[in-house]
């Protein structure tokens, strides 16, 4: 583990449950309920993912939360024993459904005495989840944000940015889903690494992986389960650090192939990305993989409660440096992952000073993009940081695949 | 086509050129620039769909238009002749981009000697389309519209509807891109046909569909090719009219099952829903289908130039009522597709009054869903109105695919 530049002290306790990490944050900015209504928030704060993205919860510091979903809603996924409210919708029953729902939620707080100024909530849907219907935006009209904001008077900056601190420690039930998203995930990296043959176009692979993970539904308890899958190969690879799609390119001997694979189960996410190579690299591609596998490596040992990012971040970009190749990492190598692709929180990088907690879980995702030398790799997992180590969620036990495999 | 309730006046001319749209938009509404950053408005405008989302385009009244990208977006996808200019971005080398966006939208407009008075723009994200990277929604940061608000300071209501206007009467050329992404959700429906046999789950055609779908990347010009399928069999069929999604369920003889299929093709929307017969049906339930089948028909047939939504969504209407159905089509009979999945606009509903003109596309997609009889069923097409009748873009030439054909 090298220097040990964490004392024990540091190690936290287990991670507080979600309830506690709720109560302690309404206490602290004197709220006395929060509304929740954006995909991930409902999720982190219930356990229940939103099938049309037009719910809303409020959370009461002292009393059960009460669910809000409309008429339309599926109800065989919400979590068992939340108090739940319907509200009306459609073209032809409520020709304004969002009406009805912030009168509601008004009767709702009178009833509990709650004033505007003890409520607060994130009045954007700017960076949230995406809800089970992924295929438009969350179908709140414009303006509804402002028309709830006089119910909830004190969302403030300041409290909003400690709310988004509340992603940053999952808890036991999380992870476990979490490590079910990376399951899921897993069987279409399994499908990516079938489908590596010279001639196979790029969105012909990451089609077959799509296809592989949406097919999971049904089992393991998984009532939703879509991925996102987008592969580079040969030059196109070396684009890697700044984007991610599938062109019509096919595969051919020589090329790295890169896939961005982004998974969602149950609400829960997965973020890997893997590089293999199609017949034998030249050496100066091989030197990408290699180092980006080094990289990679090093960053994930690193990893325990107590060392700050920018560490972890260091010991990734000094490999890739001693290499020749620093100008070539382009982006961070790493950030906190779960109740979204992306979420919230401290990133992995340079001087960053945040220091991993238990419960944490982030991305390590180094990568080395050299357009002229027609190639990038990037290696990509979502590791857990525990009581006082790691457990890479996204590397399964039994499975074949690996980072930077041949085919 | 029955009574003649439309005078040959009201018959408009051709469309007017996008370019003719925003000019009479920007002197209707005393404006000198409009600022478009939704992806579905950039397309509309410029006809360049974003990758990231993060791009934004001033539509001069009376110079060119320019277009604004990170610095990290693909740029093979851009049209040719559009003036662009990069921001910076990434988390290593521009902290907040944003900043250095907005400053440079505020430069274009001062060298335009354009004041704020005198821009417009849709300042929420609410209901726009998703841009390339679909996974989670645009990465503006919250707040970021409000500090590009004071750049245009005309953004009224009454412009952000006239805007919304724009959408309804389609251009040759993005007809031409709408007929292009049904031809791809064709390829689908076509899977989805092949793949109706008992014992495989919903799930797992609904994967197959999608797989196609994305498939068609590299040919025909397709730089993205997207599709959401959702299949509901037997009972689940009944839930179609409130949600749509897949399950695990497998498919039984007997069974009616839906597919729901919204395609994104370069930024371009189709919206479709076939059902299908697996095996024999229960006479109730075939009454089901006929009934849908008969209603999309005549709603169909009678559109053309002039008439109102009303007249159409009665039609269908009044078939499924004439069997004593009525209660069990709970939805609109259709709406303005293209730059989305669902468009703005007016609804093909009860008592719509507004007339129907040459250029716009429509879905048309009445439904019955009967519990009690374990089935429902939903026929949709996207359906042109052309010059003094219709073009069902949705059926193609040569293709198998029926709404309500058996397995």
């Amino acid at each position: 583990m090298g220097t040990p530049i964490v004392s024990a002290s540091l190690v936290t306790a287990s991670p507080p449950s979600r309830a506690q990490q709720m109560r302690s944050f309404l206490q602290r900015h004197d709220l006395r309920a929060w509304i929740a209504w954006r995909p991930d928030e409902l999720l982190m704060l219930s356990g229940y993912f939103p099938f049309w993205g037009a719910s809303l919860l409020i959370y009461f510091a002292d009393a059960e939360p009460v669910l809000f979903v409309p008429q339309i809603e599926p109800r065989d996924h919400i979590p068992a024993g939340l108090r739940v409210q319907e509200y009306p919708w459609g073209d032809l029953k409520c020709s304004d459904p969002y009406s009805a729902l912030v009168l509601a939620v008004r009767d709702e707080l009178a009833k509990a005495k709650v004033e505007a100024e003890q409520v607060g909530m994130n009045p954007s849907a700017a960076r949230s989840a995406l809800p089970i219907q992924a295929a438009e935006q969350i179908p709140i009209p414009e303006g509804f944000s402002a028309r709830l904001s006089a119910l909830a008077a004190k969302s403030d900056a300041q409290s909003q940015a400690a709310f988004a601190d509340l992603y940053l420690r999952k808890t036991p039930e999380e992870i476990d889903a979490i490590r079910r998203a990376n399951r899921v995930a897993n069987v279409g990296l399994q499908v990516f690494f079938e489908n590596l043959k010279p001639g196979i176009a790029e969105a012909e692979v990451a089609a077959a992986v799509e296809s592989a993970i949406y097919r999971q539904i049904g089992r393991d308890g998984i009532f939703h389960s879509r991925g996102w899958a987008m592969v580079q190969s040969g030059p196109n690879s070396a684009d890697a650090g700044r984007f991610n799609r599938s062109t019509g390119r096919r595969l051919e001997n020589g090329d790295l192939v890169l896939i961005e694979l982004a998974t969602c189960v149950n609400g829960y996410w997965s973020d890997l990305t893997r590089t293999a190579a199609v017949g034998t690299l030249k050496a100066e591609v091989e030197q990408i993989l290699a180092v980006v596998r080094d990289a990679h490596q090093v960053a994930v040992d690193a990893i325990r409660p107590g060392i700050p990012a920018g560490h972890i971040d260091a010991l990734a970009r000094d490999k890739i440096a001693a290499q020749g190749l620093a100008a070539f990492f382009t982006h961070h190598t790493g950030h906190h992952v779960g109740f979204r692709y992306h979420d919230p929180g401290f990133g992995i990088v340079p001087g960053g000073s945040a220091k991993l907690e238990p419960g944490m879980v982030i991305t390590i995702e180094p990568g080395v993009y050299v357009p002229e030398r027609g190639g990038g790799a990037r290696i990509e997992d979502n590791v857990l940081v525990t009581e006082s180590d790691h457990e890479t969620l996204s590397r399964i036990e039994g499975s074949t695949q690996q980072g930077g495999r041949r085919s």
